[in-house]
């Protein structure tokens, strides 16, 4: 499709030998992945750490790390013929679905649980053109009809039970090797469904195998205090908290989330909603990075190691998985903001400023 | 500050050569720049050209395309020992400059037309701790107030007026260049306070001086009907349009906007509203790109152009300054959402969605 010397942006342009991609997958892309890796300004030292590193998914196309397992996912389900593809969502993953459908021509069905998906998310999912089904039920019901349906009509799952997803999304790992030189010694990450966990170890894993690493980083997982069933090991079947992106009682990539924690010496631990909201606060006014709360958890979970004294230095990557616009009500719940009416005169401003 | 190998993201690192640094200027980074450039999978044809590519500025750290002059801005401020800074903000301006202002440790000041700036935007100005003072008056008034302040205090004004920021902003011109190989025979961009399309021409001057590029691009700007004093020729006192952020009466960069046109004989026009939420909608279905309503001015300009007879063929770069998660008012007042309720079960959804 280019006439441009260069390769085009995007996953399966630039990760296409590590993809399981053939002749006749269509390379399509709305410029997803090659994130910025950008290093912390103000809360390693508070974090135990000698580096601290943000891996921003945020910038991705429709705000959140979805986008780099979508892009496979949706570029497989055309190559096997299908026409429509269907998701369960918390809303980052319906967002990235819809977008990816509307820029192929796909139809794309949305499972969301009802009330409980930020108000960014479904207008995403909304604009898109997606038709959207609010289930009756949490993330966990939402995701077990939309395998049913997948089962049983002609459209594909583009879930993170899609395997498709969780090579596109291990791309991410490779990027943090690239950019470093070397894998991180430790990778913090918020866990909902799991899949993203199970992805980045892959990706790992890989990098060492073929040396373009040395290390294997220890995987730290952070659940929701709410929404901890892989700390707790029984399923939540309430699940509950502000992060609503990972609001999950019984993830899907369960297995590969606990394969990841012991295979690289890690461990995943609970972090409550007040731990969340206050590493939300500290990442926008100390780092100038305003997430949504669940990309939070990977950070609070750094300063709560942090205060047990479990942190010794070394080098960490968090990552930052979505943009804090997706969830402005959050936001505006945080805060009491700082506004001040004055009239549009020298004078007004220097009084309603103290000066 | 980093041990890798590769030089770390961001403008001062990937631009410094053609921005205006000391030994002096802190290498300050949000991992701004650097965004995609996207082709067209559904309007380009429309649009009546050969080929039509879309960068993605809203994929920067902020979600606008600000960051790239802001990061300069503040840069050359805390070079020249400012612990301030303030602007006048539609909201894109302000959320910038509240982010690196938070990275920082600097003080911001914003200035806001009083009940005229999109939510997100507004929320993330909070977020970052920015200090603001709602006008009574429009853009323009709160910039004439942010001028005299910061003539008469010590602190750092970083609106666009700022030459920082130019030079910051023309790095996009540099990045087209290079991902495509050479300029693009036309750039379509919203204009409000016009900045932005005069850094776009200086950075295409600059790149064909270089000999990066053969061709000078036509410029194609765009303005909302309802704020187009380039068009008029005189200043409109009550600016209004659905596209905050290019909601200005009086363009502060008013001979740039100019010289850009004549310069390369390209055209300044007004859309209406309707034809910008038209793009906004087309973006959004066709391409998957969800933007917010100024960037669509671009290719609804495009598409007016296209439906005069006035397009034909070549290669044209739209400009997508900012994330659609920003203006959430808007998204949700363009949809009636196809949402159905329906129980968690197979035969509920099949029911819901007709099948």
């Amino acid at each position: 499709m280019s006439t441009s010397p260069l390769a085009p942006r995007g996953v399966l342009y630039h990760w296409a030998e590590v993809l399981p991609l053939t002749g006749q997958t269509p390379r399509i892309t709305l410029g997803e992945g090659d994130t910025p890796l950008v290093r912390s300004a103000a809360l390693e030292g508070q974090c135990g750490l000698d580096e601290l590193w943000f891996k921003l998914e945020s910038c991705n196309p429709t705000g959140s790390f979805k986008d780099r397992g979508m892009v496979v996912a949706v570029a497989k389900a055309m190559e096997s013929g299908a026409r429509a593809i269907m998701c369960a969502s918390t809303g980052n993953t319906s967002a990235s679905a819809a977008a990816y459908a509307a820029r192929c021509g796909l139809e794309c069905y949305v499972l969301v649980p009802g009330g409980r998906v930020a108000a960014g998310k479904m207008a995403q999912a909304i604009a898109y053109g997606s038709r959207i089904i609010e289930i009756d039920g949490n993330f966990d019901d939402a995701l077990n009809a939309a395998r049913e349906l997948t089962a049983k009509h002609p459209v594909a799952l583009v879930n993170s039970v899609n395997p498709y997803r969780i090579q596109g999304q291990k791309t991410a790992a490779y990027e943090i090797c690239e950019t470093l030189g070397d894998a991180p010694g430790m990778l913090a990450i918020p866990v909902g469904n799991a899949g993203n966990i199970t992805a980045y170890w892959k990706g790992f894993s890989e990098c060492a195998e073929k040396g373009l690493s040395t290390l294997h980083p220890r995987m730290l997982g952070f659940q929701a205090a709410g929404a901890a069933p892989l700390v707790s090991g029984i399923p939540v079947l309430e699940p509950n908290t502000v992060a609503t992106a990972i609001r999950i009682g019984n993830p899907a990539s369960w297995s590969g989330a606990i394969g990841a924690r012991d295979e690289s010496g890690g461990s995943i631990e609970a972090v409550t909603d007040e731990e969340i909201l206050e590493a939300y606060r500290l990442l926008a006014a100390k780092e100038g990075l305003f997430v949504e709360p669940a990309s939070a958890a990977s950070v609070a979970g750094l300063l709560k190691l942090a205060r047990a004294g479990r942190t010794r230095g070394g080098r960490a990557v968090a990552i930052l998985t979505g943009n804090g616009l997706k969830d402005p009500d959050t936001a505006t719940a945080q805060y009491t903001p700082d506004i001040t009416r004055s009239a549009a005169t020298v004078e007004g401003v220097e009084r309603a400023l103290g000066w």
